[in-house]
Order: structure tokens, then sequence, then C-alpha cells
């Protein structure tokens, strides 16, 4: 699929944005050769002098080992965040649990000799300032030696200042059986101070509906709290990365975490709701809208972007239940990808929302064409209008107004093709 | 796909039953060219004197014309329930509610004037008394015309008695993408009365997850009260129709309805919890059931038939939560697609259902083989046997033992298939 996300909102269509150095955090990207073929599979993120950092994490009651680990850090600051691909330490039980210990225990060696040889005031690495990040098949044995293997050189790799095309590698390296690597940044102000927000994510490759294991990670320079950072995060996360994704129905290795190096020195911040912060704010919503997009145009199969809005609700959790009604029909995404107007089947995934609804006010338009209207057929619509628009657009606008309250919510998907039957029936050989 | 759903839980392969005629009831079918070629589309039931009747419709918020017209009938007796398919009067508006006054018009006349030509007693035919089953395409103006032009020859094939190839016609001739007809029936005993329960049924069609139209029709010569058989019905479904169906995930037009002619003078019953009406109760739970399992067999594009088992819960309702979080997930509908044991997406499933689990308890079976036991994947499983048994069995089995307390639920459901986005992408072309 051709990309078409845009960036912030505008009509500028961007593929990949340029991302340049966070000051405090290197990257280094090595092939664990954990998929037995040439790429990379381990990523290593290096906060030199720690960061703060808040996550949100999966709320599957069956959790991978790797999301048990990071919920018992208890250290203010990460100096590593490591993510592996191809297996998703999940059902892998104590064992997988004490590799990941056996991992810290020796990434933690390793760099505390690196920051005695490098630095003036070295610092010792802790076991408990270690993340990790795991996405792939579950049940399966948790390739520890493999990884273990490589921890010297991807503690080698560490540079000061990294190159631009580290981050390309990074998005490439946790990627699964996503077919492109999603980056997004912003640059914004906190009171006076410029700061960076910079983002990759792992697609779902499942979007649909939402089984996948989702990674982001956000990197800011910026100086704030793990409070404000967690809240923010908290804040911003349901119209974004919960907006592609049907409630509680996750994975057991979702995450996403926003860590600050704090090496911009800006106005300490106390309180999201201050004037000081809202730049940053709505800055941190782009990034994650831009990833959250980007994961369901890449959804397995996909060959339709597909924006479902619907509008004037009583409450917003009405407008999320209607939309990720429509969202998630397989009847509506298989029209979609059959290129067919089927209006009837967006009004029975209304009807199917278990949300009361006035017919009579309810209005459905396809990108600018009106097809209901106050619950009648649209008097200008023309079948064959919509059926170019099917044909015509990569990027399906499906617009519901409820009319009946304020409250909006939109949702992203995509459609649903052989393509994906294909990707899912094969995943394992 | 052949044929391998089980009579009333034996191992008896049954395809089709021989249905045979049943007191108070004829059947008549035609085409009324609903579909642009030549099939029967529309079926009629014609109860001579009568019928008690209760029903369950869709809890879509927004229902078909029909369902309205049903929902506001208030005769005890039906004479007459029209199916007609291709054509959900759904979204039709007061026009579609006003077709079918208008069709109940011309029939009750004709049938009025049929009884006072044939019977001893003739009996006035109210519209009160007319019944309508809808099924097809959402927001297409009612066929009204066809079908009125129709009725004349519907009633003139009005038999006493009718031959058993009629339950055939009928079956077929309420189908929409359904690859066979469904029709079951048992015999049983009310007291010392000797009675039958026949049905048939359109299948969902789209079953995953749910949204297609369900048709269910059952018919027993047996003397039942309207209440009681609604009790008897609201009972029977929640383990057979709503085993193959998600929590309020309906259509706009599904229904499961229930008529007893009364022709066999049975002892009155007036509880449903009394010995004598206990032989029936399980009769119509193995028709209902038998209907159901056909349905989720025929699903569309299905390629084997899937039976989700979840035992030793807390509660009911998590043992179904579980039962449809594996039966709706298309990651495990793919994998058994392509025939791969793929167990680690049963375990998301179970833990994305929102139900808390003690993963050291927890064991998983494929048919008879083990695959985890209390937590851990089993000593004794082989892969290999594991993808033999997905490759060579039609009907897959899933067993998941919870083991934390002692309620069931099994699910019934298909795989998806890439035949499944084809039929639905192409679904009005």
């Amino acid at each position: 699929m051709e990309n078409f996300i845009y960036s912030s909102g505008d009509s500028k269509m961007i593929d990949f944005q340029d991302l340049d150095h966070i000051d405090g955090l290197s990257i280094s990207t090595i092939s664990a050769n954990l998929y037995n073929k040439f790429r990379d599979d381990l990523v290593m993120f290096y906060f030199r002098d720690g960061a703060n950092h808040a996550s949100v994490y999966t709320q599957s009651k069956i959790v991978s080992e790797n999301i048990k680990w990071n919920l018992n850090l208890k250290s203010k600051k990460i100096k590593i965040l490591l993510v592996n691909t191809r297996n998703a330490n999940a059902f892998t039980g104590a064992k997988g649990f004490q590799s990941l210990k056996e991992i810290a225990d020796e990434l933690s060696s390793g760099l505390t000799k690196k920051q005695i040889e490098d630095e003036d005031k070295p610092e010792k690495v802790s076991s408990g300032e270690i993340m990790f990040g795991c996405t792939g098949t579950i049940g399966e044995e948790f390739p520890k030696e493999k990884i273990k293997r490589c921890l010297p050189q991807l503690i080698n790799k560490i540079r000061y200042t990294q190159n631009k095309l580290i981050w390309m590698k990074a998005a490439l390296g946790i990627m699964t059986t996503d077919l492109k690597p999603k980056l997004a940044m912003e640059e914004c102000k906190i009171a006076n101070s410029k700061v960076k927000i910079y983002g990759i994510a792992k697609g779902s490759g499942m979007i649909f509906p939402n089984m996948a294991t989702t990674l982001g990670y956000i990197f800011t320079d910026a100086d704030l709290s793990n409070e404000i950072l967690q809240k923010l995060l908290k804040k911003n996360i349901e119209t974004t990365f919960n907006a592609i994704s049907c409630d509680g129905d996750t994975s057991t290795n979702d995450m996403v975490t926003i860590f600050s190096t704090s090496k911009i020195k800006n106005k300490k911040i106390k309180n999201i709701n201050s004037e000081e912060i809202k730049d940053f704010d709505q800055a941190l919503h782009s990034v994650l809208l831009n990833l959250a997009k980007r994961i369901a145009a890449d959804g397995e199969g996909a060959s339709k972007f597909v924006k479902v809005e619907v509008n004037k609700c009583k409450t917003q959790e009405d407008a999320k239940r209607i939309a990720f009604s429509i969202a998630n029909s397989p009847l509506v995404k298989t029209a979609i990808a059959g290129r067919d107007p089927n209006w009837g089947r967006i009004v029975m995934a209304i009807g199917k929302a278990n949300v009361d609804i006035n017919i009579n006010k309810l209005s459905i338009k396809l990108g600018n064409i009106k097809i209901i209207e106050k619950g009648q057929l649209s008097k200008s619509y023309i079948e064959d209008d919509a059926s170019v628009y099917m044909k015509e657009e990569k990027k399906i606008d499906i617009i519901v107004d409820i009319n009946v309250g304020k409250k909006n919510f939109i949702a992203y998907t995509m459609d649903l093709t052989k393509k994906y039957i294909e990707i899912n029936s094969d995943y394992r050989t």
C-alpha cells in the first residue's frame, strides 16, 4: 500500500520523517539471528544518564514475562530498553522470566564496565534499570543464549551522538509482519525551551480485531517527571493507540512507553493542565496519532486505510462503541476490500453497537458523499459516485452523525482482504 | 464441506433427516423472482386452525420492518408465517412497513376466501395473525409488488397433507448465501402422547462474528401454551442459537420462532420444570442445537467446523466469554484454516477475554491431544500429532479447562478462509 498518512493532521503527505539525535540516548541494533535470516531483531536504547519514564501495558489477563518484569521495576530512572522480535516471551513461565534476569545481569555488568572506561563519573547500571519489550510467537522457549551472545556487540556499538539512519534501523529492528517501519516526530516548546518528541512503533500486524502486539516507544529530550509523563501518556493514548484497538482486546505483550532524557532544562512542569505544557501535549498527541495511523494503515493485508468518525453522541463511550462496531465489522471491512459501497452493512454495525439510536436523526456519509440524511436515503445519493469513491480512494472516510448529543470518537482501521487470511494462516511456516 | 453434523449428540452421521407431515400445518413455496433467477424465494407456512407461538428476536438497536411488525402482533394464535429472502426490509422506513400491511391484507382476504370455499366452519383470517420473516440486503426497497403477485398461487398451493419434499423446498427457499438447507427433527413424548418437533433454519452466512441474519422456525404438533413455548424457547436458545452468536452482535432481522398446532391433545403443561415436559424440553434442545451446528458448519467459506469447549469456570458467563473470545478470534480461525496447531493464539484469546485466570491451573487440548497441562507444555505433546489432527479432522475440538469452578460453555464456529472474504466482498455483485 502506498503511503498516505498525514502528519499532524495537515494535508502534507510524508513518507518517513527525518528523526535526528536526542541528547542522552544512544541506539544500537543487531541481528541475533532470531529469524534465522539476515535482519536486525534486537534493538537497544541506552540512556547514558537514565531517563524518566511512563508506560501503558496490555489489559490482557495473561501477560508476557517481560511485561511482568517491567511492572516490577521500582527505579525512577531507566537506563536501558532492550527490544527483541520473533519471540514474545509469553507463556514461557519462570524460565522465561529467569532468562530476562540473566540478560539484565549481563547487560548491567557490561554497561557498568563501559561506563567506567568511558566516563568521568562512572555510574553502576543495575538490572532494575533495564526494561524489556518482546514481540513474536507465544509459547516458544525464549532465545536467551542467542540474545546474550549479542550483548557485548550491542554495548560496543553505543555512540555518544548517533546518525540519523539509526532510527530507521531501530524501527525496522522491532518489526514482525509489518511491511513498513513506523516513525514519527514533532518539535515543540515547553515554556521557552525547544524540545523534541520522537517515536517508533511496531505494527499490530493483526490490528483486526486488535490482538497483535503493539509496541510504541516515545523519546523526548525534555525534562518531565515520571508523574507528568504518566498523566500525559494516559491522556493521549485514548484517542490514538486505543483508537485503533478495541477495549480489552489486546495481546499479551502490548506496551507504549515514553522516556525523557531531561537534557533540555525546560521549566519544571507540575500540572498537565498548565499553559506551558500545552504545546508539548499536542505534539505528543500528534506523534502518537501519527504512529497509530501508520499501524492501522499497515495492518496485515490492508489495501485501504479506513477512518470511522462517529459524531454527536450522548457520551464519548457511545461514540467509541459505535465507531468500533463499524471498524471491527468483518462485513464492513470485506465490503471495503471489495470496493462495494454497501452502506447497509454500516447501518447494521451501528445497530449492533448496543447504543440507543434515533433512526430519524441518523446521517451517514462516505467521504463527502451523503448517503443517509435524517434516516432517509439522501436524494442526492448516486450509487455510482460512491462506487467510484470506494474504488479510487486509498483512504476511506466513514462519517456517522448520530445527532443526539455532542460527543465524538474517531477509530482507525483497514479493510479485510484475502491477503490477511494468507498471512495469518501461514504465520509460523 | 462434507456433512459431519451429529444428531442428538450421538455419533450417527446424518445428512438430511426425513421430515414428515405436521398436522395443522401446510407449507407452500414459490419463486417470486426476487433473485432474478430460478429459485424459490418466498415460503408460506399456513396453520389452518392457528398455532400457539413464541419468538426470540435480534438484540440490535436497528431492527427490520418485519421484526417491528411481529413485535406488534397481539394475537394469541398465528395463522401464517410468510418468509422472503433477498430483501431484509430493513432501513426501508414507513414504506417498508406499509408494504407488509398491504401483503398481510391481501393474504388475509385471499385466505378467508379459501376457508369459505374449503371448510365446514370458515374462520376469518386477520392480518394480525400473520407473521413475517425477511432476510437479505439492507436498505433496498422492499419488493412488495413481486410478492403480492405471488400470493394467489401460494394460497392455491395449500394442501391438507403435505409431501415430505416440501420441507426441503422450504429450507431451500429461505436460504441466502447458505450452501445447504438446514433441517432437523426429533420425536418425543409429553406425558403419554407422542409428538413431533421439526425445524428449519437459514444459515448466518456470516456467522463470523455473527452479524448475519439467522432465521430458525420450529414446528410441533404438541399442545403447548404461548407462555410455556416462550419459556422453553428462551431456556434452550442460550446454549444453541446463542452459542453460535456473540452477545448482542446480531443482525437487524434475526428471529427464531416456535409454533405449536395443538393437534396432539397431550396433557396440559403448566410448568416447564414438570417431569412430563422433560422429554420435549430435551428434544427441543436437540433440534435447536442440530440447526445451530448446521449454521456454524455452513458459515461462509468454512472448511472446518470448530467446537470450543470451556470447562470449570466460576460462572457460566466467564466460560461463555472465554469460549467466544476463542471462537471469534480471527487469529485462531485463520490458524485453523491454515491447519496450524498454533496454540499460542488460543492462549492469547483466553488472556484477552477479561476473565481472571490462574495460569498454573490452565489446561488446553486439541481433540484428545494434550497441549497445556497445569500451565505447562504437556510432556506428551508432539507438534506433529497436532498438525496431523489439524490437517485431517474436519471437526476441530478446542477444549480449555480453566479449573477454578464448575461452570461450562460450548461455542460453535468455523474457520476463517479466503473464501469468506471472496463471498463477502462480492456479496452484492
